[in-house]
């Protein structure tokens, strides 16, 4: 089931996006937040079983929205192995537990958002990451009963500048410019898929310059909510993003910093697609 | 000019704290948030001096809750130069930008909450610290222009737990356990005091363990407005703290974790205390 946040121009609602032989539709599920509703999906999905898609509206792309607003966007750092063409594990150098960051309020965007190039970063980047949305509070909670936490998925793009990144030891204003989280295009309830078994793809230019399994990840979704609801209580709605796998060797080889006119895709399997242009500043005119 | 949030049972209140006579008095403002009053500061001074303190409520201070609840709560690291007991200045080392990282918002307490130390954390410390709270939206701010983005000033106790903060490269996880960052008990209005001339002291267990001036910070608060907002629009009611100082020397020798059962007071010339006890986990029986 997807579910999603979409405003055509009197406020933002809840959708279920809903497929059907001409496309995709929505079914209103009213003007709640998403993370309002995740105690009542056995009903949701029973209403989209009982309904004709084709009756409904069908979907506008453009008028898609961020599907949560997070209270705690946490985000992990080094979580994909290397790829490992001679076939070598290096599970022998994993750290014990994920180095982890946040992203703060203003970064946060949606799936038509574009995100402003600043004038004062000049090395930005991508990350495609699976997010994790949390259904309900999670506190100190066991490790076989994490998943049971987890409302679903959606896609991250954690933009950063890597040389405000680079400037001291934490990297909080290389990842906190704002628009620097665009989130979308939906969100993909838990049951759906499985997060440790998922294509994460960056195409930029037409170039697929990220591509790597969920396989490859060093912490579990599971590992990840029980580790971090050890230090916070993590909310319906919040986020914690399990971080991006590298660039292929050629795409690192032929890296540039992200300039306005650019758009990057992250797509991953069974979750979708999201695609942000880069644009710059308000009245700049180069 | 002080403010305050107040809770007397009937839900939160705004109010200005007016010493009288007999001691503080409280004259209320609303329910709105003190971060929506900040364009009315002069209005309210008017009130204040029309006002004969004494006809007021005498101010409960075990109804104080914490003055904003910042969207942004950012913070510095490694913001005080060392003791110079010889007179030499270490300027020469001083970085360049400071280091910021991000407390989330399940850390917010007030100066009446207790902390939790987690089973999970074994070496809970306290930072005495100036917290910033920004006035009007602030975005890629001149240095010139800083200061007139400040509303005013309030006092962070930065509780950290060492084991976390050192686990991995960024300190997010030993930053931000639930409440590990009380804030009040008030704000002072910027045209108040100097920022870069209030003493900040800790007292733990009758003793000072922290003694030092601000006007011995690397970044001035314009300096670190000006800087942040480079990154992130700062928005009313957000939150920039701006580091601790060092431990006096003999308090570095005889320091110890945090326990249930110790309090600590984070004492600023001209913001007043804040003192935070620290208990065992709910349920916990030791």
């Amino acid at each position: 089931m997807r579910l999603a946040r979409i405003d055509g121009g009197a406020g933002e609602r809840s959708v279920a996006v809903v497929a059907g032989a001409t496309g995709d539709h929505v079914l209103d599920l009213g003007p709640r937040p998403l993370s309002e509703l995740f105690a009542e999906l056995d009903g949701i999905r029973d209403l989209i079983e009982t309904t004709d898609a084709e009756t409904l509206p069908t979907l506008d792309p453009s008028s898609l929205r961020a599907p949560v607003r997070p209270r705690i966007l946490a985000c992990l750092g080094y979580n994909y192995r290397g790829h490992v063409p001679d076939g070598v594990d290096p599970t022998t150098d994993d750290p014990a537990t994920p180095d982890v960051f946040v992203k703060t309020a203003n970064t946060l965007g949606g799936p038509n958002d574009p995100v402003v190039v600043p004038a004062v970063a000049d090395d930005v980047d991508y990350e495609g990451e699976v997010a994790v949305v949390i259904g309900r509070r999670a506190h100190a909670v066991p490790l076989a009963e994490a998943m049971s936490y987890v409302a679903g998925y959606t896609v991250l793009n954690d933009v950063s500048d890597r040389s405000w990144q680079r400037k001291q030891s934490q990297w909080a204003l290389g990842k906190c410019f704002d628009g620097f989280a665009p989130l979308g295009p939906w969100l993909v309830t838990a049951d759906e898929v499985d997060p440790q078994d998922l294509l994460v793809e960056v195409v930029r230019d037409g170039v697929v310059t990220v591509s790597q399994s969920t396989a490859t990840t060093i912490f579990s979704v599971a590992f990840v909510v029980h580790h971090l609801s050890q230090v916070m209580t993590l909310e319906p709605g919040d986020v914690v993003s399990t971080g991006t796998p590298q660039k292929l060797p050629d795409a690192q080889e032929a890296h540039r910093p992200l300039a306005p006119g650019d758009a990057v895709t992250v797509r991953i399997s069974g979750l979708g697609e999201l695609t942000t242009t880069f644009v710059a500043p308000p009245g700049d005119s180069a």
